[in-house]
């Protein structure tokens, strides 16, 4: 467990102690660090700007003019395909349903409104049916329920670019003298190491992944907390900024895909419930999706705890030094 | 755990039973399902063709002339950073540095065989004596020992294209009798998803993994061995081939950034250190590094069945059937 | 020039000579090859399934918190940003508005109908006038008119995904007869040479274009008829498919990002003009952007006779003789 | 025509003016304006890292053990290779051959030095006979003489990351006076602009383009060179960074895949030999290469320009003003 971590969200509000289950000795110490410093200038903000677990199955048709024409009766019966859709589930909500033609491939990338649940299952089931609408009212026949434009567990721009879960920000603007006595590094320093290491060395790596160690924090959460670990793939989408203000530094993440529940899957388990609980978020919200939402703001947050302590210590040069002396 | 999964590897050979973590009743259904088609076929043959745990820090040069220059320097230094990096470890071997100019900064991507070791804390430490080195006798200045192009825990082009950790590839040949009495489908229709879905599809989905669910499989053999869960990012870097043949079906996965270790990190707590015995491979190998080889091998072959198992579910439409069933 | 192509679209119905200038002798006898096997098989059939051409700004907000509740104004006002951005054009036509909030970083990625103009200037100036309303009814601060988010002229995933100018799929069925005679191949061996080239290769070598040699087509096409040429770059985003069906052979290119136009910039001089009047489309439409809409599927049908020649070739093995023969 | 440009390459050295064939009366001014500035802080600084045309052709094996096998012999017969490519020719020299194993597919990446030519027909004579050396000697069976991992003008992360023709950087550090007056913009503001456009804002798309108009210079000159037009593709792989330093601005360009020749292809034609000759480049360099490594280091000092011209402007927020006002 890390913390307290301050986080003043939408739906999280107060002191939370992050759930983290690691091997790393180092791991949690790390972001220990950067709770005490986002705490100490008064938490992290955060907000969720987008939301949707999807689901794209994928169909063939006979070529370019048929699949044309699916799309466009797939554009004017959205309301069929959510009808057909939801009467599987009582918690999800069809949001969207976005069509891309390929040569005589056609996918849908359906997008749900899942409560509190993580929904992999439940938009799947979801889908089933709504696909099989596409099969009774148009000629394209279902090839495979999921066409990977889902795109679920693969390291995928359109996660990156469009979101898949949680799409999530925090920030928190830290005084120089804060980030000098709880950081150990200057502002100015800390900015440099993110715009050479996460910026231009991401974009020379063809990365998706502009941050320095969210996976991290995702992984040892999502393992304390019940959520599927191979979902710390789409997790790791994750763009880190920083820049010197006036006497002060900002800085933020932003987790493109969060995928997360406090409901269903692994978080049913005992020890994952109480880890839920320590977070007063175990179960579903009301209204339902609010835990889910509180709960990627706080990831959120420690993600950014944990960007602005191995930033600080690659910028006073003691990263492996750290692993030296913490043991892992 | 699932199998029996038969391997003929370079170093794995016989049959395994493979040890998976997971929360996903369906998950280990499934799996063993595609272990039951592999073993049936005479088991799954797999090879790595490199492997190399990878730290590229980032310099501060003053401009291109310098950066060129200090490039220079370390191509005909080799020796002197491998002397460097190499003191510092017993089991870890500098393999190439691999230097890129982006306007003033170098980024230097260390690469080394670290034995039966993951390797990424004994790499850290390696590079951070070889980068002094490289402040010592050039005007570069060190500004993160991490710039990204390692790239660790990130979605990240340079680890799908040149590999991270080991590339490991896994295939098997099926008879079509075996394939539609083990997996319930047609070659043909194995086929077809494959390339509609983890061909096609990722292609549209700007993906670096065309695959199915080859993370699935990475974080439950992760978890249950004490490998590091935010590897699993890298773990997704797979593409799955598969094609009719002869009366048969043949399918491949290669892994470009398959990263495990038998010695360290998580490896050593108990429950973990029971499961890589169960597969003979706990802790060294003799000579080192055939241990992390012969295991790398034994995961790749574990996703092929979990490939050939969905693929084959998808090709039947009984996937959303199979999480209903089977729970999860 | 090259042809004739018969192309069945929705604008576009009929015989086409391609106008391409290349300095390549070796394309446009290539070109031509396909060209007479598509024209042989009765034609390729074109489908626009998206057109907008895109312009994003970036603005500054303090934060996560402002960012939020900017991005809230904007989706309650997309017809008070459509009424700014259209009162500057009289083609234009403002059809979406997406969000996106990295950190203290607002994106608004606006997307035009433009007639029959590529529209690259029109959608600036007409997203000023957005970008202004959003500074004068929100704590936005435009940091740049073009925040990437386009993106113009780069290779991006999120063109690649989502589409820029005329998103357009052509297609073809092509006798096995027809195949062999007018290409030298058989469909099984272009299928063999797509599938391990185009997809696996392709996949690789993390590449958002799946295909062979889209980008010649599209350059000589855009040289000849007055295009930007540097939005070739968008033209390669192009996926192929190929699929052996019974005594034929399917073949499809889908073009992501193919940005045209066919009055205003480089159109309006004499040799494009002409180049164009050849095509019977030079100048507007009627209704307006059916011109434009016509040019896009002739393009993608010149690029898919481009594809099946080339596979063919390579099929055939004799690439490289081509070269050496037809002099370049 | 833009200029005067003064460039101090390692080939380059002198004031030069750069061709530019456009028909955007926009772009000369916005790149003449770069030139200005450029050249009144004493010129860019060009050197190039890393030169190689590369070919890759894709052989089909028998599955991942026989791969691994070919893979062995391509390594230890590198010699051999070479001996089979550069019987072909008297420019060309074979650098490396990156071997690469996905399923039962073996691409096999040659790079060359290709003299003062692109190379591009060069390389692949060359590695014809190398495959069928490849062949001759091993089981593996040639599928395509390009396999894509070349990868010949599609968007491909592979050749942003390793580089494909020249790797090129250029940079100048211009006093904070000279930017004012001449960029009509702070140092501040340009920074700023690059970081949330070019770094952030390309990061967010999913792009290998981390710039501002790159292809923009690049396609120019190509066109009134007699370059490949389809390889502005490649020239788009470009990461622009600005850094305010002490009373100054430092900017770069990092073009990882630039393809230019001045010998060959449309460098004979008339006018295009001219344009060269205006450089003093046309034809074969003494020794080879280096009149091609010359005008890549102009090219990229050009593209210099051109960025550092539109991130002032769109920081004094006069992108669209430029438009107008000076047509297109």
């Amino acid at each position: 467990m890390v913390g307290p971590l301050a986080v003043d969200g939408d739906h999280a509000a107060g002191d939370y102690y992050l759930p983290i289950a690691t091997t790393e000795g180092a791991l949690v110490a790390s972001v220990n660090r950067g709770c005490s410093a986002v705490s100490a200038a008064g938490g992290a903000t955060a907000r969720i700007t987008k939301r949707g677990m999807t689901r794209a199955p994928v169909f063939r048709v006979a070529g370019a003019a048929e699949g044309a024409a699916v799309i466009e009766w797939v554009e004017d019966n959205e309301d069929r395909l959510a009808a057909a859709a939801e009467a599987t589930t009582s918690h999800g909500r069809l949001q969207s349903v976005t069509p891309y033609l390929v040569g005589d491939n056609v996918f849908l990338r359906f997008s749900y409104h899942t409560g509190d649940a993580n929904g992999m299952n439940m938009v799947t089931i979801a889908t089933r049916e709504a696909a099989a609408l596409v099969e009774d009212e148009t000629p394209a026949e279902l090839v495979a329920l999921s066409g990977n434009l889902c795109s679920d567990k693969k390291p995928a721009a359109i996660n990156a670019v469009e979101g898949r879960g949680h799409t999530v920000t925090a920030d928190v603007t830290i005084p120089r003298e804060t980030v000098e006595r709880r950081l150990d590094a200057t502002p100015e320093a800390v900015e440099t190491v993110n715009t050479r290491k996460n910026l231009v060395g991401s974009a020379k790596a063809g990365n998706f992944g502009f941050n320095a160690q969210a996976a991290n924090v995702v992984a040892g959460v999502f393992l304390a907390t019940g959520q599927d670990e191979a979902h710390v793939v789409e997790g790791s989408n994750c763009i880190t900024t920083v820049e010197v203000r006036e006497d002060a530094l900002y800085a933020s993440v932003t987790l493109a895909s969060l995928q997360v529940g406090t409901v269903g899957g692994g978080t049913d388990l005992d020890t994952q419930t109480e880890a839920l609980e320590l977070l007063g978020l175990a179960g579903g919200g009301d209204p339902p999706g609010t835990n889910a939402d509180a709960f990627a703001e706080i990831i959120a947050a420690g993600a950014l705890a944990g960007e602005l302590s191995l930033l600080s210590a690659l910028a006073s040069r003691d990263l492996s030094s750290a692993h030296e002396e913490l043991g892992r």
